[in-house]
């Protein structure tokens, strides 16, 4: 059975669940704005979805339902945010906020955070920024280490994900939003709930040997991209995102898939940069849309019928599921009737 | 037959030379020692192979010897440098002395550049903010288009490089360096010039088959790392380097390996960034050293028998050429010999 819910709905109840578990009616409002956008972009491992872990790690005291947020330091163009363990967009939310301010007198702004959370999508904070004008790049320390440094067995790297978003004129924003992986650790775990199997070269096993059964995905660890070049990318993430924050890097990070109780303190930085402190900004947009035509009038390999800019799918999958609403798996769908159950808030319909 | 030059050597030819083509003598001395960096620092193809081009280039009109830097607009953590057509090892060295300045008051800095050209390796100029207490993030659009948007075959992107220096207590630093493609185009030439073959997956060709032959490597292009990744990594560096500082992307990059009068506006930009705004740098670089140590200690797969970090070669490889010299081959050789006549310099030895 397939379950189709609106935006609307989805917003009301993830909103519910989350002042049933302690937040304020305007930080509920904000994070579930963000969990559904999440949806609505397609980023299907990082919304409703994460829910259920959330709010068992609100329960079981691992996350904080009424954090205030400090500024441990800044400066002209820097800060850096005590989260006081918030839930992750909550922080970067502010964080993007401060950000922006900055950059619009500086130039430049690059604003960190400790005692963060999972914040879901990177895309969701530079899109933020985006939409206030500026350039945004975002980096997170991933949520739970699922890949070795490169030639090695030990799980001491996460994904440690990049988003980079530039506005544009007549066409969409480019919106990069990746993983250092092959794959994101999400993928994997929608793949467990749909039943399907990996393509080889997103995991191997402790022997070296390609992994293809996602449910085997403990036996083994994700791949990252170019080799020993997405291991470097990985890992000075980590070290900019984690440790100059103060934050868990290695094997200091918390698995927030199976432990809802340990403080996660994840790192994450944001970056928004004026584009008219170097460039006149609808110049710079029309630029961009000279950057689109150049891309999609190249000459395609055979058998492609299309050239697709980064973004280019994500507008088109905001456009459709905003109004047609988000399909909800069926395990998921029972998970969260169990939530409701659990709170006492109306079911999600 | 081999031969082996002294950097000290190497420093005195690469000036002479380019006293020759009209550079004074401070300009001479920067542009020298940053060239003979990046032939101790391995980048064999970034050095003195670079030379002759540099010096073709400089006769023949199209880059300017004596450059005369402007600031075109700038902000507190900002700043758009007009490169003047000099060489870019002097423009970025310039960039980077503002961007330490500013991120040493406002805790980051970002500075672009156009009219600006090829600057050598870029972990040069990352690695100089490093000597400087900060952590360096650097970006280039490479000077010829080697790659297609990602499933297309029209030659629009190229290499476009990023280099990140972090600074290490009693280790070495971590820097990375590496071109959003899965080999370097640097490397296919020097391939071309020793006789080797290039493995799988490096290129392909119009038809979409692998391409091994390095002197066949106008029939094919270069493939980004992590597939549709590593081209919205390559496409938006492009954009930030060179769109947003008003030089050349896309269709308007010139190849400066086969045109030498045409003017390649090179764009670039350097991100620096004070680890003191955020930590204190010394306990930040203990933090780094155990970095070092739990990566180093990760068992290891089958077969491999060391963990490396980022830039343990690149100081490996430092330490060793800078006692024992830089070993040039011969076709390299020859082609400097005929330099020297050319400009009535001494020759190299």
């Amino acid at each position: 059975m397939k379950h189709v819910i609106s935006t609307q709905s989805l917003f009301v109840f993830i909103k519910s669940a989350l002042l049933a578990t302690g937040f304020t009616k305007k930080n509920a409002e904000i994070t579930a704005d963000l969990m559904v956008q999440a949806d609505i972009s397609g980023q299907d491992g990082h919304g409703i979805f994460r829910l259920p872990q959330y709010i068992k790690r609100l329960q079981e005291g691992g996350m904080n339902p009424k954090p205030k947020f400090k500024i441990l330091s800044q400066r002209t163009a820097t800060a850096l945010i005590d989260g006081d363990n918030g839930i992750g967009h909550l922080v970067m939310r502010h964080a993007a906020d401060i950000a922006i301010k900055k950059a619009r007198r500086s130039g430049v702004s690059w604003v960190g955070a400790r005692m963060s959370n999972h914040a879901g999508p990177a895309a969701l904070y530079t899109k933020y920024v985006l939409d206030n004008g500026l350039i945004g790049i975002y980096v997170a320390v991933g949520s739970a280490n699922h890949m070795p440094p490169w030639g090695g067995t030990d799980l001491l790297l996460s994904t440690n994900p990049i988003s980079i978003a530039i506005p544009s004129g007549l066409n969409p924003p480019i919106i990069l939003d990746m993983a250092t992986t092959v794959a994101a650790y999400g993928k994997v775990k929608t793949l467990i709930q749909s039943g399907g199997k990996m393509p080889e070269g997103w995991m191997i096993d402790k022997q070296g040997n390609p992994l293809t059964d996602p449910t085997k995905s403990k036996d083994g660890f994700l791949l990252p991209i170019g080799g020993p070049k997405g291991y470097g990318l990985s890992l000075i993430f980590g070290i900019l995102a984690g440790t100059l924050n103060n934050a868990a890097f290695g094997r200091d990070v918390i698995d927030f898939n199976s432990d809802h109780k340990t403080i996660t303190n994840t790192g994450q930085f944001i970056i928004a940069l004026d584009i008219e402190a170097f460039m006149d900004l609808e110049l710079f947009k029309s630029q961009i849309d000279n950057v689109w035509k150049e891309m999609k009038s190249s000459e395609k390999l055979p058998g492609i019928s299309e050239i697709r800019l980064p973004g280019e799918n994500l507008a088109k999958t905001i456009k459709k599921r905003t109004s047609l609403g988000i399909e909800i798996p069926a395990p998921l769908f029972s998970k969260l009737k169990q939530i409701a159950d659990e709170l006492s808030i109306p079911e999600l319909t």
